[in-house]
């Protein structure tokens, strides 16, 4: 047998790697007993040789002889043959399909000679010479490596001297003319004659194909869709079959069923007497796959029944390519057909339906990434737009609104009733009710991470950030466009966070149905009436009743938390405090954070524990009955106050000018002075914060504590669960836990309610807790994994300043596959997860695990946290129903055993 | 037997963790046939029960009695006897010394009827009335935890009524009237007469001397001293004898060799008639030990017996306490006494000579914390001196100088051979020229590790650093003291960076010769006359013969390079090049900074070629035929650049007030805001730079090679090794290499020179890179630990932040048993080196592994380094002898398999 080529017999559908998915699927059909054009396939194996050391295996031209034997037996014709030559196709074909990014030629096996005898057998000479000039011309292109405008342009000479506009209306004496002066292009071009010999051109054929796999368009196409660079391609060599013989010949293209909707029934063109590359080309308009059945019933009635067999031996929507010669069908291609988010939803549950699937087997057929498409707001596609700019695509959805260019004129407006899009060059933690309060966000500065992306993410808001060409003056409420001219506050924009695109004026919007499904706006009858949202609650359903790992929201008002509940949240994974200490509460932290004296900061300290224990009986009841993870205050004080810079050169500039700085502006910079840190994530935070403002982090602790009586007084059942943040060590843990289990004891006898079983754990977002997580175990009750701040310091960088740097050059030099921030890196941060987990469950057998992190709702990251162990998930309400399917999805794929992503 | 109790035979000196220190080497001695009054010990494990369950175990009362009545057989006396009475002494003695920091009660077992009869006895009225009135009021103070007062006063009341000054003035009168005194105040008091019942007293007081393992001194005393909390404290219960019954009575301390020199013969005071606390309460002059030889010749004889094979039994240099009773010698202590560093050196060397320990126990008996003691430049210390603050010590020596508050200063003041003081808030990497220019440097902000101390440490620069007390006006060149006195730009200020003070005008120097030795300035006549020198020679030769880890020094420049060699270094193990960016050479920076052509950058990276190759053509002349690790650039560039707050209010200034910013600073401005980073640390530096700034780290490259080969072509050897710093991928790695590689290539061919066996390799500083050590190190010929970074990603805490603002709260919480910046934290970032270590061996086995962070000359750390199995670690050059020590010290530790430190 022969090692670098298979023929269709030995070939089966599982062989991608070795065949690529085109003669894997071509052998499939044939071993199906379904006509397939005789053929062979050189390995990608042979091309890796090839691509690696500048020649094809040296065995690898007799074994294509041979084969080639095999198919002039098949077709009882021979290559070259003067009389009834045989021709051929020579083809890619990847494991991973990469439409039109590398090469195929045609009509291999036409000479001077053989024209002839196609001419004669076919009794079609313009045929004959059209398809010698094909080769030629592909065979300069793609072999020779020519000009293909070169070809081109004779052939635009022909058609003006001849008067005509199009190819079919030239005849044979013209394509003979133009066969000739092909052939004086390629050897006035190369120096040398067409070859003349068929087993030249197969063999140069093939050999420009493993070529084409390093070719500009395909080494990109393969960056962009992460396939890897040293697959190869295999090569299929066919008999060639004519779909531009005449009337009764034909070519198509068709899906099983409709692959942007699911709606079942077939779905393709047909272009009579064409071959496939004319129907790419657009030469002429194709007709529906339907009217086939008129031109020519039985092939129709013979390519139903194959697409039926097709999908039920695939058990999916398959997508194909056929032709039809002189009334015979011949199948050219078929395979898994791409869809849209909505129809792998609908075909997903169809399949079930029909018995094809099972309800594991229909969870791999979706993914998150889909459900996520299918909850954001989108602009209408038919609406008439004028585009400004082009940002990241941070935060998707379609939103439009008048720009504002300040938080508080953002809320002002919104509060009367305005819809808004807050333009920043950069947005920071104050931003934040502006942020809630509009539509949608636009900067020109920060990256896919950036805090307006993030914060913007978190709460399903529309942002597109990083838009450099547009120059957002924020003092004077201007935006310059890149063609000078200048937008103003007040004036519509429309941002779409899907593909980053920014519009001016507005642009109407549709509404997602699913979700308003998972809103539960919608009633019963809705949903059985939308095939969509009936398809996405029965996947979701199958999705809980298979996952093993739990769900939660990070929320941090009854809103978010209420909002997670209702999108299947078992809870809340992380509960921040910083945010209740914004808006109107500001002053009184300024106070806390000025305060000279002890007396002072347990004053301001005890004006905020009643505001805090509003907050949380809000929390614990619109989360009743669930637990409710607190996390204690995290971010280092000097973000409640204002920056550095700023604030220096306001006192400077009113010390020169403004009769000198006011006594409050003083004391603040030397506040901001005192506190200001080099590197504030590496500064005093979390539970350094704790352990350094005496009275913070207990007050916290009273506040939930507090709140939790009141609702068990009030007939509720709170679950709140003390989180400790940026552990590194032990200790730090355990003298925070010792404060607060005293908080416990006191409170429960304040209140007479028993509080001292709160669960008290800690954040995992430090190396050295990951690595001493045996330790903190002791103390702690559980773990939850904070990846964001994990994955910067593992790797040393920070979101805020190296995604817009660097990221982008470090994606395109394939150093990220996807940023880290986005999918967890599992050799690094992973690997750190699993130690922490390992260990911790070591000393603890019942430690408790969760994620709380961005990748909570990443779907790549969900399945490494099930194959780890976690016992939850915790991402934004939004991205809630994104982690119950994937959390189901990587249930099926343990059992499976498979890789579905 | 007892399980609680000790008798002195059951004992030997290794039982230091149950007896305590004092009852282990009581016994020791007792076993010896040293004459040691009869005595049991009560464990520690007593002691831990006691002090966790509240109570003593229930056996203990009983045990004490068993050997209670041993002690009365041994003494022919019975407790509490009214004609003859056996007293006994209840002391601390804790596992490792605390010297005062616990209690002691003497004279247990005196009441009223006793008292007579040791008055009977003793022959001696006076001195039981003493003895009685000594327990009362040591009984009253420790065991009843009265107000020592109490009883001082009634004492003074009566010298003052006598009309004498001292106690010994007073007669057995007095003393009966003052028993009866304390004993009324014990009454009212306690609302309970003093106990008569001897063992009630015994009891009380063992279970005062276990409390006061948990006094306030002693806590404190534990904390500094790094001594475990849950250790516990032995109690010594010994037969008293008396040093006080009159001249043929006597106790003292003594040496057996001059503890502060080291120098041989015995060394001790002398007190007759006298108990062990007259001693420590220098109620008399003592008198030299040599004296007691003409007093007592028979126990002097005997006294010079004992120690001289106290010496021998002990290997080392002894302290000890002995009373003589009537003529009759008694042991009440011995120990391994505490010595000066210089004479730690000088009495190892003599145990060598002497034959009693060999050269590998005498590498045990120092360590380098001294040697680095002997090194540091010093004040001294019998001049007169006005202190005026106190900061941290952070890098040793004294310096003196005028005052100067502007690195561009320092260096002129210095270059006209004035010696200057820098004195700054806190210094950043501008102030290098003047920190080199300066004796020495002072700060009013920042800790051990800021950017003033940590550089000054590099440089062997005498250091205080965070003198808060200081209120530093760099505009107007002040100074302001604590007590309101102002000192200008031009005054002479002293500083002692091995304690940290502060004193106003010159302080004289002493220098010390060891540096001299190493120096190479001393004879070899100087050195074999200098018992220190010759002493740290022959150990530093010593550690060189055992040593395994070889030693290099971080230097950036030739003077650096020579002076490491000097001190021993066998390379440079860290190279940094940022400081050749610096200086002069900073507006070729600016230039390449603000550059915004291809072309403009090229210019500027062509212009500092020759700048960098220079320097590297001096290093590797200093370095010649050893290894220099370059590290190429690190830092984020607008390092290089203005402060942003400073400019930002100096262009905001020029704009209202001064016609205008010049259009220079608004460039500057525009290029620091868009470098500025909001984590620095975390931002675009090393690898993720040269990634970034095409050209910048192959011009490097380049002028490490043409160095090279301009060396060779001189008839050199130079050694260069190519570091890329804060790699957290493999990729970054293997891209950087090949871009090394190919400049090796060109430079190779340019100057007919083979530079391609230059090794390349990279800091291990990112967790990542730690965790994925494996994969880099198919890249990377060698590995360096940066330490410093690898800590502050870790733990996730920068330097430059958290020292000053929570690392004194961490240590004093214990949640620090030292800084992890100055002793590697082995748990955490430990064992990230070992990851690293191991796995980096395992994909390439030749891999070559060193350290080039702080911690590499830091003991402790050196020890780690040295088990798991580094090649070399690299220090700063004052620091390379001590690394060498402790390198030295490390591999007789592992050969023995005891822990030295």
């Amino acid at each position: 047998m022969s090692a670098y080529v298979y023929d269709l017999s030995q070939g089966n559908k599982d062989l991608k790697d070795l065949l690529g998915g085109k003669g894997a699927n071509l052998a499939e059909m044939h071993n199906m007993g379904i006509p397939v054009p005789p053929t062979f396939t050189i390995t990608t194996e042979a091309c890796r040789e090839y691509l690696t050391t500048g020649s094809e295996p040296a065995s690898l031209a007799a074994e294509i002889d041979e084969h080639v034997t095999s198919l002039e037996q098949a077709a009882g014709k021979k290559l070259g043959d003067a009389q009834d030559p045989l021709l051929l196709s020579v083809r890619s074909g990847a494991k991973f399909s990469m439409p039109g990014m590398m090469e195929t030629v045609l009509n291999i096996g036409l000479n001077d000679a053989s024209v002839e005898g196609l001419a004669a057998q076919s009794d079609n000479p313009r045929f004959a010479y059209d398809s010698y000039r094909r080769l030629l011309q592909m065979f300069g292109k793609t072999v020779l490596d020519l000009d293909g405008d070169l070809f081109e342009d004779v052939l635009d000479e022909a058609k003006l001297s001849r008067g005509v506009a199009s190819d079919t209306d030239l005849d044979v004496n013209d394509f003979k003319a133009i066969v000739a002066r092909f052939k004086g292009i390629i050897a006035e071009q190369t120096g040398r004659d067409f070859p003349q010999d068929p087993r030249e051109q197969l063999l140069a054929a093939v050999r420009a194909v493993f070529n084409s796999w390093n070719s500009e368009r395909a080494i990109l196409y393969r960056k962009r869709e992460n396939i890897p660079a040293e697959l190869g391609t295999a090569v299929n060599v066919c008999t060639m079959v004519f779909g531009n013989l005449g009337s009764k010949s034909g070519t198509g293209v068709a899906f099983t069923r409709d692959p942007a909707s699911g709606a079942q029934g077939v779905y393709g063109d047909y272009l009579e007497n064409a071959q496939g590359e004319d129907v790419v080309a657009g030469i002429r308009n194709t007709i529906p796959l339907l009217d086939l059945e008129t031109i020519d019933k039985a092939a129709y009635d013979e390519l139903m029944s194959i697409m039926s067999t097709l999908e039920t031996h695939y058990k999916d929507l398959c997508d194909i390519e056929f032709t039809v010669q002189e009334g015979k069908l011949w199948m050219l291609q078929t395979r898994v057909g791409k869809r849209t988010a909505a129809a792998a939803f609908v075909i997903a549950c169809q399949l079930i339906d029909e018995g094809i699937i099972d309800e594991a087997e229909a969870l791999r057929r979706v993914d998150g990434d889909m459900l996520a498409q299918l909850m954001f707001p989108r602009f209408d596609p038919t609406a008439p737009k004028t585009k400004i700019a082009k940002g990241m695509n941070a935060s998707p959805g379609a939103a439009t609104g008048r720009m504002v260019f300040d938080s508080h004129e953002a809320v002002d407006l919104s509060v009367n009733g305005h819809k808004v899009i807050l333009v920043r060059r950069e947005t920071n933690p104050d931003d934040l009710g502006g942020m809630i309060a509009a539509q949608g966000i636009l900067t020109s500065r920060g990256g896919k991470t950036s805090h307006a992306a993030v914060v913007a993410r978190g709460m399903g808001k529309t942002c597109v950030c990083g838009a450099e060409e547009l120059d957002i003056d924020v003092k004077n409420r201007t935006m310059k466009l890149p063609d000078g001219r200048m937008m103003r506050a007040g004036d519509i924009v429309s941002i779409d966070g899907t593909t980053g695109e920014v519009f001016e004026g507005e642009v109407p919007v549709v509404a997602p149905p699913v979700v308003q499904y998972f809103e539960g706006t919608l009633s019963e009858e809705e949903v059985a009436a939308d095939d969509l949202v009936r398809s996405v609650a029965r996947i979701m359903a199958a999705a809980d009743k298979f996952r093993r790992l739990g769900v939660r929201a990070n929320a941090d008002n009854a809103e978010d938390s209420a909002r997670a509940r209702r999108f299947g949240a078992s809870g809340v994974g992380l509960c921040r405090t910083e945010h209740m200490f914004l808006g109107t509460r500001r002053s009184l932290v300024e106070r806390l954070i000025l305060a000279d004296t002890p007396d002072g900061r347990t004053a301001a300290l005890e004006a905020l524990l009643p505001l805090q224990r509003g907050d949380f009986i809000e929390i614990f009841e619109a989360m009743d009955g669930l637990p409710v993870t607190v996390r204690l205050l995290d971010p280092p004080l000097h973000e409640f106050l204002p920056d550095i810079t700023e604030i220096t050169a306001r006192v400077a500039v009113a010390e020169k000018v403004g009769g000198g700085a006011s006594e409050e502006d003083k004391t603040l910079l030397a506040a901001v002075e005192r506190l200001h840190e080099q590197n504030p994530m590496l500064g005093l935070r979390g539970v350094r914060l704790g352990l350094s403002i005496k009275g913070l982090f207990t007050m916290q602790a009273r506040a939930i504590c507090e709140a939790a009586a009141e609702r068990i007084k009030a007939g509720g059942d709170p679950r709140p669960e003390i989180m400790v943040p940026l552990v590194g060590d032990y200790h730090e843990l355990q003298i925070m836990k010792d404060a607060i289990r005293r908080v416990e004891r006191e409170v429960s006898e304040e209140t007479g309610v028993d509080l001292t079983q709160i669960p008290v754990g800690t954040m995992i977002e430090l190396p050295r807790a990951a690595l001493t997580a045996g330790e903190i175990a002791e103390s702690a009750e559980f773990f939850s994994f904070g990846t964001n701040d994990l994955t910067q310091t593992t790797w040393g960088f920070s979101r805020d300043d190296v995604e817009a740097e660097f990221f982008s050059n470090y994606l395109e030099r394939g150093i990220f596959k996807v940023s880290p921030f986005e999918s967890l890196d599992v050799d690094g941060v992973g690997r750190l997860v699993k130690i922490a987990a390992e260990e911790g469950r070591k000393a603890r057998p019942e430690l408790h695990l969760g994620v709380c992190g961005e990748h909570g709702g990443d779907p790549a990251s969900v399945h490494f946290f099930d194959k780890v162990g976690l016992d939850y998930v915790s991402c934004s309400p939004f991205r809630v129903p994104v982690a119950r399917l994937e959390a189901g999805r990587a249930a099926v794929e343990d059992a499976s055993g498979s890789d579905t992503r």
